[in-house]
């Protein structure tokens, strides 16, 4: 996401030759390359990326969040996930391979490589846009084939992009204590108290969203994230922060930053150019007495990273800013309840008048799409969209990602299935939902699938687990009435999601993958959001913001304590859509009472905004079932 | 396991102060050590171990099936997992510190010992009894404190440890095709196929029950576990076999594997003594060529790993012939079944007798395992048990991996719960299985608690996951239930299961934690077996042995197939434990279609046996459940 979705290839024949001319140039490069590794990322790992750094978008057209390019001399292939396998292949001309990652017969990036690859070949990338770990991963399987991996200073794909856009450099805006629970004081004061626990001497910060959650700044240098291009290093008595200096010459974020009021020295923010990081760090390096350390992300670049001595590198798969991050305290909990409000309102109104525009056949999937954002951005704080839209209608649906464009934009009708996933961020929370509707008569397929998914997002939202338990566990019982019936989904059944902050954040969510997720723990909001997908048929996917808490279960086994979810989304789920026969009488008790605290809470908020018709549809929508 | 559970600690005192005199000891090390490791395995990281290897049980006095000690100079600790809690606290003298493994304020090995030693120590292993892969990783969490792993060549235990038992040198068995399906040399060729695919020249085999499933020989070396004392090496026209001399005057094991016959080189044995496969691959490795591989699994030793110099070595997570072992084929299948019905006799003769007797009062844990054995014993080729029979009456059933010794020793009774969790080694295969059972009155808290176990044990057995599938992903299953109401249980839910082999066995398991698991597939068979123990007052456990089997669910997505299990254990669940209020129409009709398969199965097979009382049990037991 990030930019259009074109859905006819885009033609690289010329590009491809160029980027080969590159590799073998040697103003860019001592000896020539075999093969480029072009990673969607920025230099921060971001998921969303801003239009300067969509290199990967720009040598092979798909332009989905994640996805690897390789070029060789003879082949280019590129790999994504399920989520983007139909779009994928529609953006992609011929010249180009995609790579489905997640069937078991397509090869790795590493066993496709040394598949290709002639004897002692040389692999390419930048070193600021390749992770530190995969970077590691990468340099050794190659070697052990016989190949390199070499960093690349100068971007090859820059080097023939054309008319490539700026940095952007938007203003940053800051955030009081009625929006963070906690000053930016006293987030650094917590930073240092666990360096101090592990004996770590500084902190490098690379990742967007924990240097604006750390310093409470918000940006919009990405579209759909509020964050803005940064670093930061944090020794226990030093704040330095590496922002293009323009941006500080604001009176609020002077005053904020403390930049011109003596404060004690250890809170005393320094500040930097941005590309003065490199040579910052070098020179905290250079001072570092014999055992000290320093903390990095390994998801931090392999460029930062390597300015660290390995003696003095600490590498964690998260940081502490992570982790602090995604548990939410009191103010960011109800600030993301008040979001979830509004933003339940505003498509209580978009179904409202979905209902009634629909059979005059003038609204498609933009134009909804639109009206989403319009009457969101009517509610308080609105400040954008949290994503892309994705409003699809019928087969577009079954495009996990899919974003209507002009030459896609389906019309909505009374005979196919609506699905739109969308979320907006607000200065006080983020969201993000999704609801698949039908406005005429679903077909008993539909209702059986749709059911399935039902059962899989209620089983996630009401399960309640030991304390300690990690959000990959809970993975599969999102997808029990699916494997009853042979189905499943090719993707993960949640992420976590920031406040005011970026719609995807570490280090949890609810996945089949075993990545490096904590345990889940009270004060985490995540997604619940099981799907099911018939290619060129629909798509279907039901997606809640659910909140970690306690849970008091009958027994208290080893006082360990229980949790459970707490939904934030109070929006309707299409009665129509259910086959109620599938569904356990425990589940049908869970859809009345969710419907309950919607008609409830999101009731009294559209009463006084005196949203009518909105209301009529809410009281309509929430009648219990049978 | 593998001797027997003392349930009073072991005087240590001495011990230790012998061992930290053989650390400071300039006849086994050039330094003195800090600290000395001793894990639990032999040089072949088996799991259940002969008597000269168990060096851990020896300093500490815990002889349970895993666990590692640590000794510095100050302080000694013990790591076992939630099975061994009780146990290890009971055998422990308060020399020893219990470390819980899973619980999160118990620190990791490494953090330990970064926590309690000095600056710069140097800590000592035996590299024959540690794996490659828990060396590396040992290692480098040290360096990164400032201390050092070393390898101490002469095994410290082994210098205190006066009268400690010689390496048993059992007897070997051929199997025929009738047992395995395949010829040892029809393995050595698929072997092969699998090297040269990969480009491997070497194939190093560690693991006792890879080496017995490859020749198709069996031993007894290891009490339980049919293996033998050996090693191989397979290059692609040679077959280095080590394992003590002696064993090969045996004309059935000359023939078998060809030893005097002229058969084709690459399939000719070359035999060496045990011992010597060290100097061998020495010798393998110094002819290598410049791009030879040789594969060696990151469980074996690190000893012999690092005779493989590291531009050489391919370390794989499990060898071909652990998949391939755990695939089982037509006829290990049809071995295993039968070796199934003829346990099933057993048990229910076992049970029929322990209702008429109990209420006599002179049946014991130790007599109940006893009658147990002899029942067995009377089944065709029965070899003996596959594990030591865990028989637990009310508390001790608690104690999860409990075995009862003569002050242990509790009366069966019409008031507390009797736990059984016992197998055998047939020549056609082996058998674990876990039955409880109140022969009085059971509580409505017992009874709730054990339908919960029921419920999880259904839910993995009658679950439907699509080809690929990963065993972790189905351990939540087993707990659903259990979590609802508070509760857990503090182990995984089940491992995989050899053929006439080993009881455990990789690289399958069902298991909240995510080793590298193969994903399950069709002839794979495991254990299902979840449960909930008060500590004090009872265990609950039901296990059945599974097989993976194909799955004909309504759909099919993406032509993905499904799959599904088989229980290949048949015998009766104890319905007077069953709160049948708790259990859904579905699993209801689970156990009801179980317990005809059971009345079918194993009732036609004690008629045909004559055993007229297990009979009667038998079809009092499978009545339908309403």
């Amino acid at each position: 996401m990030g930019s259009d979705v074109a859905m006819s290839p885009k033609i690289t024949v010329e590009l491809l030759r160029q980027l080969r001319q590159a590799m073998r140039n040697t103003k860019y490069i001592a000896e020539p390359i075999q093969a480029y590794i072009v990673p969607s990322g920025d230099a921060h790992q971001s998921e969303y990326i801003a239009p300067c750094d969509c290199r990967r978008e720009f040598i092979c057209g798909f332009n989905g969040s994640a996805g690897t390019a390789i070029v060789t001399e003879k082949h280019a292939a590129m790999w994504t996930d399920g989520r983007y396998f139909l779009q994928a292949s529609q953006q992609m001309d011929n010249n180009w391979t995609l790579m489905k990652m997640g069937l078991k017969e397509t090869l790795s990036q590493e066993d496709w490589l040394i598949s290709v690859l002639p004897d002692n070949s040389t692999v390419g990338v930048d070193p600021w846009i390749i992770a530190a770990d995969q970077w590691k991963n990468m340099s050794k399987a190659l070697a052990s084939a016989g190949h390199s991996l070499v960093a690349v200073q100068d971007n090859l794909i820059d080097a023939i992009w054309r008319d490539r856009p700026t940095r952007p450099s938007t203003q940053l805006l800051t955030l009081g204590l009625g929006f963070t629970g906690l000053t930016w004081q006293d987030k650094m004061t917590a930073l240092r108290s666990k360096m101090a626990e592990r004996k770590i001497s500084w902190f490098v910060a690379t990742a967007l969203d924990e240097i604006a959650w750390l310093f409470n700044l918000r940006g919009s240098d990405i579209e759909y994230n509020p964050v803005f291009f940064a670093y930061a290093i944090v020794g226990m008595n030093t704040i330095r922060l590496f922002v293009d200096i323009k941006r500080l010459a604001v009176p609020t974020v002077r005053e904020h930053l403390q930049l011109d009021t003596p404060s004690k020295a250890e809170l005393s923010v320094q500040t930097a150019p941005y590309e003065s990081v490199f040579t910052e760090l070098q020179a905290v390096c250079a001072s570092l007495g014999p055992k000290e350390k320093v903390w990095i992300s390994d998801k931090a670049s392999c460029a930062l990273t390597q300015v660290i001595p390995k003696a003095h590198r600490s590498p964690i798969p998260y940081t502490h800013l992570c982790l602090a991050k995604a548990v939410k305290n009191a103010t960011e909990i109800q600030g993301m309840k008040m979001a979830h409000i509004k933003d339940a309102v505003a498509l209580c109104e978009l179904f409202a008048w979905l209902e009634k525009e629909i059979p005059k056949g003038t609204v498609t999937e933009i134009s909804a799409a639109d009206k989403a954002e319009e009457l969101r951005s009517q509610q308080k704080d609105f400040v954008g969209l949290s994503f892309p839209s994705i409003s699809s209608v019928g087969p577009n649906g079954a495009i996990i990602h899919y974003r209507p464009l002009p030459e896609t934009n389906r019309t909505l009708s009374l005979n196919e299935i609506y699905l739109l996933d969308s979320g907006a961020q607000y200065i006080d929370g983020t969201t993000d939902v999704t609801r698949t509707m039908h406005f005429g008569s679903p077909s008993a397929y539909e209702k059986e699938t749709f059911t399935y998914v039902l059962k899989g997002h209620i089983a996630v939202s009401a399960a309640i687990f030991p304390n300690g338990t990690k959000g990959h566990l809970l993975d599969s019982f999102a997808r029990q009435a699916l494997w009853e019936s042979g189905l499943d989904y090719l993707h993960g059944t949640g992420h976590g999601v920031g406040c005011f902050l970026n719609v995807h954040e570490g280090p949890c969510g609810i996945s089949y993958k075993t990545f490096a997720d904590e345990p889940l723990e009270a004060g985490m909001i995540v997604s619940d959001e099981p799907g099911y997908y018939e290619d060129g048929l629909f798509g279907i996917r039901i997606e809640n913001v659910v909140l970690v808490v306690p849970a008091k279960p009958k027994y208290n086994y080893r006082n360990k304590g229980s949790l459970t979810f707490e939904p934030l989304t109070l929006v309707p789920i299409q009665a129509k859509m259910v086959n109620t026969d599938l569904l356990t009488q425990k589940e049908r008790d869970w859809v009345n009472e969710y419907h309950r605290q919607c008609r409830e809470t999101i009731g009294a908020e559209l009463e006084r905004q005196g949203r009518k018709e909105a209301m009529d549809w809410l009281i309509r929508e929430t009648q219990p079932i049978a």
